[in-house]
């Protein structure tokens, strides 16, 4: 198999889309702006999932589905989020089709036209508090903390895959409480759930933050976020968690009675990540042989070749250090293939990111060795058959924070302060990366310096958000310290 | 909580339906057809999902993810596919709403309209071996053993929670082989695994058998089938395994270069089963006290109830029970609801179907035991605490056991062979059930039976299906003994 994925120093777009392609993690569609997910792509997600739905529940949360559909009416009741997604997205007019009757195929039946249109849900705030309505009646209904796996669309035009597609998988939480605290407190924990996933699973370091008003979603009073770095110093917004205050609980006119039977309207959090985080996991870790992954989300974490062929006495040796790797919680593949050579599988593996592989030829066996090669770094060691599966168990473990730390040098190396917009636009352009400035909090000079410079501010991070001068543009009084970049 | 069940015996559609609403597994929405599945529901679907995955995963397949929408020339491309599917589903036409220009709220922007319409997808061989076109060129890129979690939508005209609904969640499995035997095969196998599922899991014995042509579906060559018998005495179609030839291989030109490099059309299977399962797991155990769950199945397998309430000392003893029966791999739940009186409680457990609740007052820790009653039942036993973790670890075994039990007895009394057509309606209306006959192999009189007693040929089993006499209306030879059943 060839590899030729365009290097990154050359053009990261490219590299980015060889990758996705050549490793196997996704491919276009027959349908604008939709991917498929590949099964190595697809095996990530269920990683993420995994882990993501464990936490959830292990925070009290529970899973439930909504119906795809959300009846065109919904999305005008709150006047902002409709502002935010009514422009692009999928709509339902018809439910049938019949025979064209001036020649082949099938055209759209006139007569079955619905009354009122659906809307493929681009995100289930409106129908599921709709739903809301009917569960709550009283403080004993609260507070509702529900989670749903689901398929979203919002017709984008310009898509790449994973980091924005027409359609994309993610989960999204819906919760509601008696109190204002008690939501904010969800939200934050959310938040921190997200950062906590963010580095100790995918090993990519985030800032924790509030968006500005003018990103804030659509409906939301306050939007948590967690930012990361990519290898091109754009910022990849990954996660983002909503205060709603009581705005969908007045749209859909959803009330409880407190403990001294006093009505009133419910307080509510939504969340979510995406598939969007296997754009990220690739981004942050990857390299111009192919993917790199962390261990601790890797579908196969080891793989053991046998060189230059698998014969009896290399898979005897093969299937008891799986055995024991298994033992442990490792996942192992022993690549039995006989006709494609060793430099070809090792490619290969290379390119699909597996963290570990192990060589194993016959004269290792003499020595009573194998030959471990970690993915991250590409070190090769000899090692001791004897205790092999413990230096492998030890080696993801490094590789994994290998990985954390690595993206936090990174980070810290394109992270920069600015006090002026002169060296502002500088630093922007020649170092790129995040940017702490201060910021006079007003939405104009966001947009301006939108405008001049393609950066946004990627959040009012929750640490070091204390101004320190003026605005770098209007020279105004800073209101907070907040980090611009360009971002994804 | 007033449970108010209608009993199966005054209506069992209505028990049905007030199973599903009071036990909390499904509600209405505000989408015609699509009903919102609530958390114990979907815990059901989750426990079903996990378990079968591990199965597909056992024997080689790896999930996939395509698009929701499937451009509309491709349903046209197989001709009985585009006959089956095109009738009632969702057609996507604009992408985009506008603020209407005469009032308040949105309409579809005119100028948003799709050049080819898009329809959610009612099933994926379309969408999917258009992929494949792009993924198979040789014998070496086969077999590929693919299966997919996801949403489908049918604009079915009348619909049920779970066993009939517009939008559903499923599993669809696409596979393509280089031989005709080994997809047969493929198709083979997965049907077992459905019957294994469903006996071993849901506690639900199932007949496997092969659909008759007019039954098949839309493209497929053989359909396999498992059908469930409910206590209504009803069928119940519950997993389908289509061996689907070379069809949907010709309809998107998808050719393999075999070992002598000779192209030829690929072969095909694909299956599915979907929450339509959650309705036949309640339709085939649950009583007039609510739900009832097979061990494997449910979310909670074991309810602790403090009596009458709470205290620290039987707290400390639940705990216990509670870490020696997680540790053996059981779910358990203890109600430290101090306001709700335990005959409440209970009432609640039995509505939900927990299989076991374990009852403790302060009298029974004096004598060193607990009440341990089993919801298939409704037995209870005064148990010693010492062992009461072996005991309910055997007694879930035995739950199982004794639900797939009862239900494969029910099925014996409900199933019948008749030999002439004035025997067969009057079992069909007095006993109704599973009934064996023979049939002369005709699309005809096939049809001629569901219109004159709604019966339908459920399957040609796989054992059994020797003719042994005429066929039961047109007197002609027999070609199968077959089983016919009213149906869902």
């Amino acid at each position: 198999m060839a590899k030729e994925i365009t290097s990154r120093s050359e053009n990261y777009s490219q590299w980015y889309n060889d990758i996705v392609k050549k490793a196997g993690l996704a491919d276009h569609s027959a349908v604008r702006g939709c991917m498929v997910i590949k099964p190595l792509g697809f095996a990530i997600w269920e990683n993420m999932k995994a882990q993501l739905d464990t936490m959830f529940k292990d925070t009290g949360h529970v899973n439930a589905y909504f119906p795809i559909f959300i009846p065109k009416s919904f999305l005008s009741r709150e006047a902002k989020h409709v502002e935010g997604f009514a422009k692009e997205c999928a709509v339902v007019t018809h439910h049938r089709l019949m025979n064209d009757p001036n020649g082949e195929g099938v055209i759209v039946d006139p007569s079955s036209k619905l009354e009122e249109e659906l809307i493929v849900r681009p995100t289930s705030e409106t129908i599921i508090w709709n739903t809301y309505k009917d569960w709550i009646q009283s403080y004993r209904d609260l507070p509702l903390l529900i989670n749903q796996w689901a398929n979203v669309v919002r017709w984008e035009m310009r898509t790449r895959p994973f980091l924005r597609t027409a359609e994309f998988l993610w989960q999204e939480g819906h919760t509601a409480h008696a109190t204002k605290q008690e939501a904010w407190e969800e939200a934050e924990l959310i938040h921190e759930i997200y950062a906590r996933f963010a580095e100790d699973y995918m090993a990519m370091p985030v800032i924790k933050g509030a968006k500005t008003a003018s990103e804030r979603f659509a409906g939301a009073d306050e939007t948590f976020t967690i930012e990361a770095l990519m290898q091109d110093k754009k910022a990849l917004q990954a996660g983002t968690s909503h205060f709603l205050g009581q705005n969908f609980a007045k749209a859909f006119d959803v009330k409880f009675a407190d403990q001294n039977n006093k009505e009133e309207h419910v307080w509510a959090t939504s969340w979510g990540v995406s598939t969007r985080l296997v754009g990220g996991l690739v981004m942050t870790h990857s390299d111009d042989e192919g993917l790199v992954l962390p261990p601790k989300l890797a579908p196969t974490q080891v793989v053991i070749v046998p060189i230059p062929k698998p014969n009896e006495a290399i898979l005897e040796v093969a299937e008891k250090i799986k055995a024991q790797l298994n033992e442990k919680g490792i996942s192992v593949k022993i690549d039995k293939d006989k006709k494609k050579r060793p430099g070809f599988k090792f490619a290969q593996y290379e390119l699909e990111g597996v963290p570990v592989r192990i060589g194993i030829g016959m004269r290792d066996l003499e020595n009573n060795q194998v030959e471990i090669a970690r993915r991250d770094t590409k070190e090769k060691s000899s090692v001791s058959l004897e205790g092999a599966d413990r230096y492998v168990a030890d080696l993801l473990v490094e590789i994994q924070e290998n990985l954390v730390q690595r993206a936090r040098d990174f980070r810290k190396e394109h992270t920069s302060e600015v006090k002026d917009f002169e060296s502002f636009k500088e630093v922007l352009e020649s170092k790129g990366g995040f940017i702490h400035a201060n910021w006079d909090g007003t939405d104009e000079t966001e947009a301006r310096i939108k405008e001049l410079t393609k950066a946004t501010i990627r959040c009012i991070p929750l640490e070091g958000s204390e101004p320190d001068g003026n605005d770098i543009l209007s020279g105004q009084p800073g209101k907070h310290k907040v980090i611009y970049a360009k971002a994804y």
